[in-house]
């Protein structure tokens, strides 16, 4: 895989030859251009759906008035049938072409865990495949994505998130690679070197904070200090842009010190442009220039939004560009001056040169079908869900089953038949539950046997075949439908000899909370819709039970872990869930996924993450521990690695890992760091590095990693990013908690 | 009462007359000194206890040792007998005196709801005194408090706090007034004006942000931005600087920004010295200046952190001053000059000659012993507790209780023979249980039966002579012990005519945490201990319910408003809880307290408070709504106050208040402000007045308040603090959430 990244790498490299190239073009268009067909290029417009279809690129008069000055982008197109998608594209790009400057659009797309659209290929979601802990798969994945969005006409997706999460409350968690700031600029950079390597232009999203709203409620304040928006919250960002290029940056729709970010310009200006040179585009979350008049009040009308956005650095007003079509009188009136502008269309310009689109030939329908339902998406899709499971418990080994030992398997739950995908998915052609990937093992050497246990709700608990559909509140069941239901299933449990029971989260649970109708954040994080009692009575059978958890945020599944056999995570887990659990369940795979996010007892803890303040959570609570329940980094493997031997030759620190089991088997070997005295505060430990490594039974590795200033750097208390001289432990281990260490000395 | 706080003020007008002379003794002190004798002026010592005191006093060498330069301060004295600590009191001032130079010791006590000492006077606790809302009424409690304190010697106390609390799983909860920076800076202004009037100096605690530290933890991270804590955690302090002087100021345990408030000299200098002139004298908190080098690590030893501190402008360190004691080589290496030197220790001399301690006279027993239990302090105590207590709900208006109908009365629960008094509390000559109360009240004329109901733990569940007694754990009794206790409980029940349930939380559940031995915060805000069992227990006999909560946080009583007849909330009432209870039960006094904490459905709705920003808890949650059990201001009285007729004239807006009820009763009149469109964003509302009024049945007052500069003003988006022009809604109204409205215009 190695060589892939590398050629991967050589592709982003291409675009810089054109580079001069282009800024003549782009200058010679600026002044060619009017006032409203700059501003165009910073607008932006919907896909035209199936009922105004035909009608829309009929009528003069209409696409004249939208598109006749051009367009920047044109948005995601996720009701239409694939056929339908790519004539609308075809359509408005050679309407483009014939426009007097003839600019053609960038069409968006989402590409949270695969496309955003019919028959596309779904991989597992961010907060799964952070667990894989596997940048170069992550990268490949996304590569593959790339080829599948090109093939219809998409130039660039609103993906990756690389938000922070400190509150899971947040309905957008599972989008999320974690808690982690470094984990989560490495798995974005890898999305972004996949997606660019594969022809699409990535949107990092959300500059910042989001990931810790108040209240875990969708886009609330992230009214947190500067040191700790620096180094938590924009840290991702800053590793990315280093890393990988990305072409766009979204701002988050949250406000930060009472300044929303779309009207931030120490945010976007002071930090994105200033200090970090970053030159691509800023795109605004959907509505988010809009909610400077109608959520934040810092703005009284749609002209003040979009010229308080243009000012802090907004390039593109994304979805319709309603705010900034009135640029066009600001532009007029003076009070915003043309050199302005002339930069914010320029990094549209150059970004549309950049990708060839002025060169782009038509999509052809033929080339996307062969993209669809293809073995390589099929094998990415399982191989990422194999590698981001994570066994949280395996009591006396239980796990793996042998072979034709149970006759008789029950798979139950809500979660056994339907496969949820989670929030901002495509529809697959073909989706594996856990009921069929069992099934499909075991063959005919065993029965397999299905209840569903228990509704979640009445109006939202079948595979939704667009994220959008769910969008009323959530009808509950009745206790007494649901007791029904636990009862047939227990019936159907004590015919059997082994109980899998799957529950979880469906997809009104866990999504983006998106209006006064439609919901995503949670006030509890405890197994909503009588799950629990669907769980002990399986237990009460004294039956073991190996429970498999589908959800999109940590859950605290306190009594689980006292009383399964065994705890399979396995987040929303893509279209092959159901072929990788009963990989892993029969040992085909050994598991080796660990959490990037820590696991609390109760919601009541939040926010509790690893890399704290040493004074955080630094007592107990009167009824209950300040420990997560699985801590950040945690997972379980059929082997046993044992770690020892940590050393430090010169900035050389080692440690031996040897696989103590009987099977070969992968570890995520994690480095992390903390200074002993610093001059400001700092988090007790953060991870600084990690090897995803293979080992075979009985063998030993050595596994080194070199100690650089990136590991040990921070932002001082006088607001410098610097390293401190001082004493730094070095930690390394299989988990946060559990690990080696050794002094550092940095003078 | 108006008569008397202008006495107050004058006589703390008395101080400055003396200012000139005072800082020409400052001076010629300050040339006398050595280095040991300035640096003892800004340390501390214990209070010499029954174990060493006489030891203490006869043994020169060790005496000599610690006070022979003199000394700050001296910490209270909670363990000793009002006759020892007078004693020691007098030995260590009389030793002190014969010094070189004859420098008085200030004797520090706490005073957060009375005196903290044996036989004391007891009050409300912050908590539920706020909720009385009466300034003048507080003003004159802490001026009793000052009284007794000073009878005893105590020359200096450190209270009040006026942290604003937006968590309430923080053990200290109780100890403040509520979440609005307004209303705990009015309150606080009012306890120090009480205070020092009576000739006790005061201390505002804690700067700033504890009441919002991560997690709800004590002494946790309050790493937030620069507006929200100049607007809502800085704000108590800015009022009640500009409105009482208070002799000095804590800083907070927590870290701001990554810098701890004791090193941050933003916070200390900046601030406090510069920009709000204040020339108080700045007390560290306990350990708290250790606590750079050992809990933030900030500093790499006592001398480090003594430097950090002293730079960041910590006058004394407090309690021992161990840290401090490297001050003296700190100045003899060169590292503090003489002159910033100088100038620490001329705040404490100053405090000192204001104060008139250079002039005092020996502490007398007799006149100690004549300030306990007086009649006016256990009025004053009653009255409180009558003013403060909420009435929650009230179906039916079954209260008051007519008296004589009900002839058998049960009175229920682990909070009705036992008066808890809550945290921080001295211990009163008589406390005054629900049980108690209740019995006097009725007299021969009904029975009173009594049950405990359950046992909240097995190792703190009874009143506390000390508060710092219970140190281990909490024990948690057996659910099957707690079962048969509420089977009891029902028996009892059973007989009566109706039922009284005092439940809420113990010493033990709620209080400051302070060692990894003794936790106060807590996870979860339902009742502990199968509370909720023992109520459900009672309500299911079919008789009516009246609940009495005491408490020091907001609980989650959704059971018991969804079920109970009545609900009284008292939190920790003070000594005459019982008395006072049973006046509001009976209809002697018509309840009038309004909460000044929103308290949430339940812990996953943290944080929720009225104040909020427009984009916080914008969206509900999935399964729960997004807004709280009972809003700030909330609270019933026997009446029902008509609101009508808002209007505005100039700047007066005006309101009618109409008591629509049988029974006269105090009103809480209160004014909110929210700006339209402003430039940074701003809370929906804030509290920016209020009137406590009386009105008679059938009355009608017309309320008026005046609209200023201070009502509208913010930190706006460039920083600066000003009224930005615009449209102002000005509502009026009973709590935070019925309100009318009217548009003011500011240009």
């Amino acid at each position: 895989m190695r060589k892939l990244t590398l050629l991967l790498l050589a592709c982003i490299g291409v675009f810089n030859i054109h580079a001069q190239n282009n800024e003549q073009r782009i200058e010679e268009l600026l002044k060619k251009m009017t006032v409203e067909e700059k501003v165009a290029q910073l607008r932006s417009s919907f896909a035209a759906n199936p009922k105004v279809n035909r009608a829309f690129f009929n009528d003069k008069k209409k696409i004249d008035s939208l598109f006749g000055n051009g367009i920047s982008m044109i948005n995601p197109d996720f009701d239409n049938s694939l056929e339908e998608s790519i004539n609308n594209r075809n359509k408005t790009q050679e309407y483009l072409r014939k426009t007097r400057l003839g600019i053609p659009a960038i069409f968006l797309d989402e590409a949270h865990h695969g496309l955003l659209a019919m028959k596309t290929d779904v991989f597992p979601t961010s907060i799964g495949l952070a667990c894989s802990w596997d940048t170069l798969l992550t990268e490949r994945i996304y590569n593959y994505v790339a080829a599948q969005a090109k093939s219809r006409g998409t130039t660039m997706v609103l993906s990756p998130v690389i938000d922070v999460t400190r509150d899971p409350r947040w309905g957008r968690t599972g989008e999320t690679f974690g808690e982690d700031p470094y984990l989560c600029g490495l798995m974005g950079s890898a999305v972004v070197r996949g997606l660019q390597g594969g022809g699409v232009m990535a949107t990092l999203k959300h500059f910042t904070g989001h990931g810790q709203s108040e209240g875990g409620v969708n886009q609330a304040p992230a009214d947190f200090s500067e040191r700790v928006l620096r180094t938590f919250h924009m840290e991702p960002f800053r590793l990315a842009i280093q890393r990988s290029s990305p072409a766009a940056i979204m701002p988050a729709y949250v406000e930060i010190d009472g300044i929303p970010a779309h009207a931030n310009s120490w945010l976007l200006k002071d930090v994105l442009r200033k200090e970090w040179k970053y030159d691509g585009v800023l795109v605004s979350d959907w509505w988010a220039i809009d909610q400077l008049h109608n959520k934040h009040f810092v703005a009284k009308d749609k002209s003040t939004a979009a010229l308080m956005a243009f000012n802090a650095g907004v390039t593109v007003d994304l979805p319709y560009g309603n705010n900034y079509e009135k640029l066009i009188a600001l532009v007029k009136e003076g009070r915003i001056n043309m050199k302005d502008l002339d930069e914010a269309v320029s990094y549209v310009l150059r970004l549309k040169f950049k990708m060839g689109l002025f060169e782009a030939k038509e999509i052809k329908l033929e080339e996307a079908l062969a993209k669809i339902n293809q073995p390589e998406g099929r094998e990415l899709s399982r191989v990422a869900a194999e590698r981001s499971m994570v066994l949280l418990k395996n009591q006396n080994n239980i796990l793996p089953l042998p072979k034709g030992r149970y006759k008789k398997i029950a798979v139950i739950g809500p979660m056994a038949a339907t496969n949820y995908t989670g929030d901002y998915s495509g529809v697959p052609v073909h989706n594996v539950s856990l009921l069929e990937g069992v099934k499909n093992k075991v063959g005919n050497t065993a029965e397999v046997l299905y209840a569903k246990g228990v509704d979640l709700s009445l109006n939202g608990d079948t595979y939704s075949l667009n994220n959008y559909q769910y969008t009323g509140r959530v009808k509950w069941p009745s206790r007494e439908n649901n007791l029904r239901k636990i009862d047939s299933a227990v019936a159907v449990a004590q015919q059997s000899d082994i109980i899998i029971c799957a529950v979880g989260e469906n997809e009104q649970f866990s999504r983006e909370a998106g209006n006064p109708d439609r919901f995503g954040d949670v006030s509890t994080l405890e197994l909503l819709s009588d799950q629990n009692d669907l769980v002990k009575a399986l237990i009460a059978t004294g039956k073991p039970v190996i429970v498999y958890l589908a959800h999109g945020r940590p859950l605290c599944v306190n009594y689980i872990q006292e009383k399964a056999s065994a705890i399979i995570d396995g987040w929303f887990s893509g279209q092959e869930t159901g072929n990788a659990f009963a990989n892993i369940l029969f040992g085909d795979v050994n598991p080796s996924g660990k959490l990037t996010i820590s696991v609390p007892r109760s919601v009541g803890q939040l926010p509790i993450y690893y890399n704290r303040k040493p004074s955080a959570h630094h007592f107990e609570y009167v009824s209950e521990k300040n420990t997560p329940l699985y801590p950040f980094g945690f997972g379980l493997s059929y082997n046993k690695y044992g770690y020892s031997n940590i050393q430090l030759r010169g900035n050389t620190v080692s440690v031996d890992v040897t696989n103590q089991g009987k099977l070969a088997g992968d570890e995520i070997v994690q480095l992390y760091v903390h200074q002993k005295v610093s001059s400001a505060t700092r988090p007790v430990k953060e991870l600084k590095n990690f090897q995803r490594i293979s080992v075979q039974p009985g063998e030993t590795k050595k596994v080194s990693f070199e100690i650089d200033a990136n590991m040990l750097a921070y932002w001082n208390a006088k607001m410098q990013y610097l390293v401190e001289p001082g004493v730094f432990e070095i930690m390394i281990g299989p988990n946060s908690e559990e690990l080696l260490k050794i002094n550092y000395n940095y003078k």
